[in-house]
């Protein structure tokens, strides 16, 4: 049975230079945000840091020890600017060893490719102790160390990891979400949506504003873990914004 | 005269739930980065927080300490999620206060739109001492308030505040940056990137894999502040590419 009062978090350290100079658009962080959150467990926080050994052990250990989950992506390559598997080794106080299993599916992996150099042999290098995710896409694992998931940086590869990890980590009830969409200023309604969060215990109510077509309108998100209240504060909501005179759009505009 | 040798830092906090939960893909951290390296500044570090005033006055007593600018994105709107300004300024210790030029260019924007209402009045307020950010795009303003720049979350009106803010920022030389591209698996040639990293001081290369069309191949992104140096690294990395077989594609695949 599942503990409806028990929030299960995680954390997500992006790594990569290549985030921070612009260079790279992520998408890690929407598409496991939203994985996670078919799993019951919210996405709390996100760092994005440099290739640096110390900026990643900073963001690891303060976060594996207040969540329940530490996602990392980016860094487990086999170029010198992968230094992530020697960074959480560090951040955890182990050694780095070659994980036996790893190094086995890069044989066979790479087999018809030239065979398993010593480059490629670095992304068999764990963190002592720990077990392996998975990879549908191409030879290198991601890892496992605790509560810390470490995986790759290219988005495809990290879906096919996502995949592979469905179902596997302990969650709580899955926050839903319900969105109404209005041709409104959200300055016209702010007290409207105050109000109505107010009145539903457990329910979030997110403001999104746009413009577009030379009109100003807003996205309004409701978020809850209880179905019912979900429901009754959305149909509130969207009664409440008729009433005002402005059209609901279920599902958002 | 600038100093070469003096690195110009900034930190970003993107303040969001719509972040967090997946729903909204982030396009401010790549604008902002892209912006900044023009500047003369590096974007050093993002974190991510949800709308929870203890959450944002952490990062931002954080990050403000060791860079040199701090960026925020996000809950500046008249919405009661919108809690920027209040976190920012417990965490600077100082009061919130309605700014007068705020609210002159509110009471002007919305003459045409229904009147400055109670909540649109809520746009006015800034840490105690702030000054303003010209928005081009909508009424409410951005804020500066020493090294901290609050900007909107709406990433069109981002982009807005970023242009009046350029120039204004002291910063360092400039990161400059070239790419090459070539088919191969950057497992081959990683004792080469290596090799070629550590022949040049001041320049740093990194690799970015990708699968397209069935087949594996890698860009090579060269940074420094020193344009000889980045040429001659360039011209180096590529003609050993060349020599070992692979055509190199200038400006990356």
């Amino acid at each position: 049975m599942v503990d409806p009062t028990r929030i299960w978090t995680a954390a997500l350290i992006v790594i990569g230079d290549e985030i921070l100079s612009g260079r790279t658009q992520d998408r890690n962080v929407s598409q496991i945000a939203v994985w996670l959150s078919v799993q019951g467990i919210r996405l709390r926080e996100v760092r994005v840091v440099p290739d640096d050994q110390n900026a990643i052990i900073e963001a690891v250990n303060t976060l594996r020890a207040r969540n329940d989950y530490l996602f990392t992506t980016g860094g487990i390559g086999p170029t010198h600017d992968d230094i992530t598997v020697d960074a959480i080794a560090a951040a955890l106080g182990v050694d780095v060893e070659i994980h036996e299993g790893a190094r086995a599916i890069l044989s066979d992996y790479y087999k018809a490719r030239g065979g398993l150099t010593e480059a490629r042999l670095r992304m068999a290098r764990v963190p002592a102790g720990a077990d392996l995710i998975e990879n549908y896409m191409s030879g290198a694992p991601g890892i496992r160390h605790g509560n810390i998931l470490i995986m790759a940086g290219v988005p495809s590869i990290t879906a096919g990891m996502l995949d592979s990890l469905t179902g596997q980590l302990e969650g709580g009830l899955p926050l839903q979400s319900t969105t109404i969409g209005c041709w409104v200023a959200e300055s016209e309604i702010a007290d409207l949506l105050a109000a109505t969060e107010r009145a539903y215990a457990g329910c979030q109510i997110g403001s999104y504003p746009f413009f577009r077509e030379g009109r100003t309108g807003a996205n309004f998100v409701i978020r809850s873990t209880d179905a019912n209240a979900l429901n009754a504060c959305t149909a509130d909501l969207s009664a409440a914004l008729e009433r005002g005179g402005w059209a609901v759009t279920a599902g958002g505009i």
